[in-house]
């Protein structure tokens, strides 16, 4: 077994991906996969296929192919899927709402424990049965849920200000939708998904292949 | 002025970030900075702002620096911000109506014009007062309203056929939410927004970072 902390976050970035096929594959049925059957159906090349799914060693052979669910089950430990983890959200607007709503962060592992808001007038609402509580009762609720990850669905302007609470009562990551870059120490984990960003990509990408 | 195709995918993917941080400058009424500052408050190196922003030409001067608004202007031209973009939404879920209720996106010219859904039950029910349509208006909506972004936000069950018609009728990107990754032609761009991939990759991190 290869340590984790070896693989590259080139690598890492690619696992996700790889874990998606390799749950297709296992829920047709399918035992074994070669590196080329993998590269005509995730259409990278085969030889990047064998380089990144080398790092968790043993499940390639030659003339034998990769075993679809061990090698499946082996990059869910790598991701840390086999655990679970206790998030928060802070902001029940409507992108809260949607990620609450998601179940399949759920089936992932990924349990949203508390949702908090600013607004009065929606707190001690409930979003799925859980309730939304004012952002006075955060740091208690962190420290007292054994919360990991704290997900932000809030503007930007309140976001560095919740982050630094966060910090401080010991939240290991964030998975941030606000539209500003957070500034944490380094053994704070950040996700953004800055969507704006994303379509912005998306409209230089039509406007250079109209001519 | 360079020509925009010569830019790098890489330099592209950073141009947004650059927009945020120039426009945040701009709100300030500074005229002015150099790269030395914009990389204290962007937290890259001060030679990768001078590479990226050199595909801009003319912008920055030795010990002058760049002029904040012109620089904005010009990224936001280069990225297609100073055009209307005109977007349907398929899937009216939490997430399609999250998207649709999010202003910013109006206010850089990404007009949502029409919202599409399997679910009878939604049909004519508007949200942010766009009505809800039945799939088989799709197409001629598209043709007739100068469509060029299509918003999938439904499950990867439908995603591919759905991708499918689009390009049949001759939309030019998809910005994805579904969990699939789409096969179209290559003059037809996709943006994924793959959520879980992004929150594994947060599980790895901190579970690399614990011991």
């Amino acid at each position: 077994m290869v340590e984790d902390r070896e693989i590259s976050q080139a690598v890492i970035g690619r696992l996700p991906r790889y874990f998606r096929y390799l749950g297709e594959l296992k829920d047709q049925g399918i035992e074994r996969v070669s590196s080329q059957e993998l590269s005509d159906i995730m259409r990278v090349t085969a030889s990047q296929i064998r380089q990144d799914l080398n790092n968790f060693g043993g499940f390639g052979q030659q003339g034998y192919g990769y075993k679809v669910e061990s090698l499946y089950d082996e990059i869910g430990r790598i991701l840390g899927l086999d655990k679970e983890h206790n998030l928060i959200i802070v902001g029940a607007g409507h992108l809260g709402q949607a990620l609450v709503n998601y179940m399949n962060f759920e089936r992932r592992g990924f349990i949203f424990r508390g949702i908090f808001d600013i607004d009065e007038r929606i707190q001690g609402t409930q979003i799925r049965g859980i309730t939304v509580r004012p952002m006075e009762e955060m740091e208690e609720f962190v420290r007292g849920n054994d919360i990991d990850i704290a997900v932000l669905t809030i503007p930007k302007t309140g976001a560095l200000e919740v982050a630094e609470r966060l910090v401080a009562c010991g939240i290991r990551g964030f998975w941030n939708f606000a539209h500003v870059d957070l500034h944490v120490p380094d053994n704070i984990q950040v996700e953004n998904v800055h969507l704006s960003d994303s379509l912005m990509k998306l409209s230089y990408n039509i406007l250079s292949h109209i001519d």
